[in-house]
């Protein structure tokens, strides 16, 4: 029995008539005060999503097994708010990195970075200037697997909840990401679904787009088509080289990547079909 | 008896432990389904707030009875969705009032525009291209009191739920705002609270600000100091002259005020103090 | 020779040393005053791009012949602020053109539209509320050519400077879009170049975006791949329906629209390749 | 006589006819190639304004000597784009520190960060982390006078172009103010002229807006009132508390600070009474 508290309750089930009732009434029989609720049914898909907030005290094996006997066809996922376990992927461009090694610092980010993993060496210093552990995990020499063998490696040594990519410019094989199913997270640099692929400020530029954005999104098998967490733009003009939009595209980047890391980390992303539900 | 049919339940209350459990009971013991709900607890207030959409077979009244048995304390609002009577008042400026006649001409907007109202001449022909009753209620040689019992006669003809304020540029008194509580809408021409009062965009001009806003909020006795409704800025450089600014300003003015109208014509907005709930 | 007035001088050509210096001479040596003033150089394509406004007393002619004389290899437009005679095609949605007739009926827009002319018949009554020619030229039984042919002489009756897509929902041929190169600007219903092509809003509600976007540009023989002239977005939410999401993109649809116009018909507009230069 | 390079040129006057002909003509003369050129009348105030890249062979002292003599009225500044020597002050807020301590250590900022110096002991730590000089200079104790003296002692040693107050708390005298007329740049944590003075976000969240803002500004003797440089907005909702929306300002903060120093520091801004006008 735990003393009174704040718990974070994420179900997910097909839809049906009735529960919202039946869920509430359990919190209700137990003393459990809602201080937060939403619900979403996606009706293309028949599929009901609810993430409550509750506060008192609570056995959370307990409630979790009736809410289950309940629903028995829904996921449970019932927690108390804490920082996740993370693990940093990236490869040569400090911004991101950066902007989350700052908010880790400064207790910004609901997450403890176990380390920074990158396939090339220069970021080590920054890392450093945070205290975190680094890895260069080069794949010179090596082929795509034997790579992802070596990394792998070290990422599951830390026992990672999340990997945050944070501008790594690797393409990971379906195999890893089956690994990390629904828990990687990268930041792509532009508006998706425009610009897939490599260069997109040049794409950008050559277009001559008005705005440029970023998309954060989970990865999944197929790349930058996982569902879609958070994007923002910014205009440019012609006055910008590909390179000004670069710049100006980091600040975006970084941004966006924060803000994806922020509602995933506080339970408040379902992810249902390749769309996801924000509760913000 | 009603059709199966889709109903918007708004209840709003002060908060205790149980709330959703009761009412989403008594949903479920009428077999109604609910399709989207949404609740939120302003914590400084300590007032509960939820919107319910549902469907089914349901009386009307017996299932308002029921609920207000079951929370006497509460504002209980049942209704279906529909379009509201709504009376427009302008002065001068055209955009925010075609804007609205041709959303209405085209079935955009929910409600249904039974006159515009000015204390000028000039917007009659656009009234009369889209066949609705123009009245020209003229301020001359009137005081204040004389001007607004005229105004009221006429409103009040027409039995509005809402008035709506598109760039009308009379101050309201206080005692006309209570006829009409939380049911009158306005659009100000700035970021409020910024600029409050008169030319906003020399103001903004002259300040050299480099983004303008509009703001649509519901009038209260307090100029330009009730809740906000929406909110939306445009980004404006120093080319630009005060007059190019209320140009751009215009633009966000008609979007701003439709946005707000939308909001809440669908019964998406509830007032806590001096702030709104919006479930979107 | 004329009166005082002021004037619009648009010069581009093959960058080179000077060109500043020897065109503000020449302005300079009639007393003519320079009021605004903007140069570009495309650096890739080393092209030069200037706009003057000036003000004095000024024979276009001889001031024409003396630029040109001095800059054998430039294009040079020079002519005084004034509406440019535009026709209008249109569908059957009514938000774009509806919202350009009230900037018209308003003087808003620096246009004189002459004529409304739709491949459908729902928008006659709304070119007549604002008192405009309105043709239907159906597509019926037509092919693609003879069509064309049927709308290109109706619309050439009129002369028109430009010609405004205001949701026209027809694919133009190359040889149509040749006829006015560089003339014909239309309003792509999405954030170009994502989602290309039909139905811009059921893919984004599929891909899962957070922002849907608008794209003002002209009309090039490659569909949705000329210049762009504007763009914006407006945030959207899992909440968000497809027709919810088209309904948000009306808005942002009509606003860049208008932007786009204006940008071209003050004459701030020049293309350089498949980019814009945009002195606002 | 130095090399072939870039040089920076700007040029403020009284507005007078032939102005960017007499200075291009210097230019030209000189075999001086302009590669971007930007001017503005602000016509109120009748003066001039323009900037110019070029690039050539230069002998600064004369090239300027040529200009004064040729405009003995004008303010004319000319040099090579570099990176300026900057102090910032902070207080206990880390995010617009850290951003521009990363910016800085990645090359990002067109600046040489000197010295950190801070009326509180806490971000020393950060500063040390990028190897920075951090002074604490508390004020506790002293009158503002005293702390001031005490506070430029240690600003004057580093011969500073700039003051960079990154969430610096305390309100500078007129008098230090003076000392570093148009060279202090403050990010405050508003839209201004929105919710002056303190507690910005408890002010938005009682006022219950739906967009939040920051602005970067030059400080001059008036507290909030100096030359606004740059502004940007985020939206909020009724979900957010007051430090929601605290947190959500941070991100905003950083951001326009960062681009407001850009701006600043690629000799983009002037300031034309009380406005900024910006060559982007």
């Amino acid at each position: 029995m735990n003393d009174v508290a704040t718990y974070i309750l994420r179900i997910s089930c097909p839809d049906e008539k009735g529960l919202i009732y039946r869920i509430t009434q359990i919190l209700f029989e137990r003393q459990l005060n809602i201080v937060g609720n939403d619900e979403f049914v996606d009706t293309q898909r028949q599929h009901f999503f609810m993430r409550a907030e509750f506060a008192g005290a609570c056995d959370l094996d307990e409630l979790r097994a009736e809410l289950q006997q309940a629903l028995p066809a829904a996921r449970i996922e019932l927690d108390q708010p804490r920082r996740r376990a993370v693990v940093v992927l990236a490869t040569s461009e400090s911004h991101c990195l950066g902007d989350l090694l700052l908010r880790h610092a400064y207790g910004e980010l609901q997450a403890e970075i176990r380390a920074v993993i990158s396939n090339r060496a220069e970021l080590g210093s920054l890392a450093r200037r945070f205290e975190l552990p680094f890895h260069w995990v080069s794949s010179e020499g090596l082929s795509r697997e034997e790579h992802e063998a070596a990394l792998f490696e070290v990422v599951d040594a830390y026992t990672p909840e999340y990997l945050v990519l944070a501008k790594y410019m690797r393409i990971l094989t379906p195999d890893f990401v089956a690994r990390y199913h629904s828990r990687i997270i990268n930041i792509h640099h532009s508006f998706l679904p425009a610009f897939v692929g490599a260069s997109p400020y040049r794409q950008a530029f050559a277009r001559g787009v008005k705005i440029i954005g970023a998309t954060a999104h989970f990865v999944d098998e197929n790349l930058d088509q996982g569902p879609i967490i958070a994007q923002s733009v910014i205009p440019v003009a012609h006055t910008h080289s590909a390179s000004d939009m670069a710049q100006a595209g980091r600040d975006v980047e970084k941004v966006v990547l924060a803000r994806a890391l922020k509602l995933v980390f506080e339970d408040r992303v379902f992810v249902s079909g390749n769309r996801t539900i924000i509760f913000d």
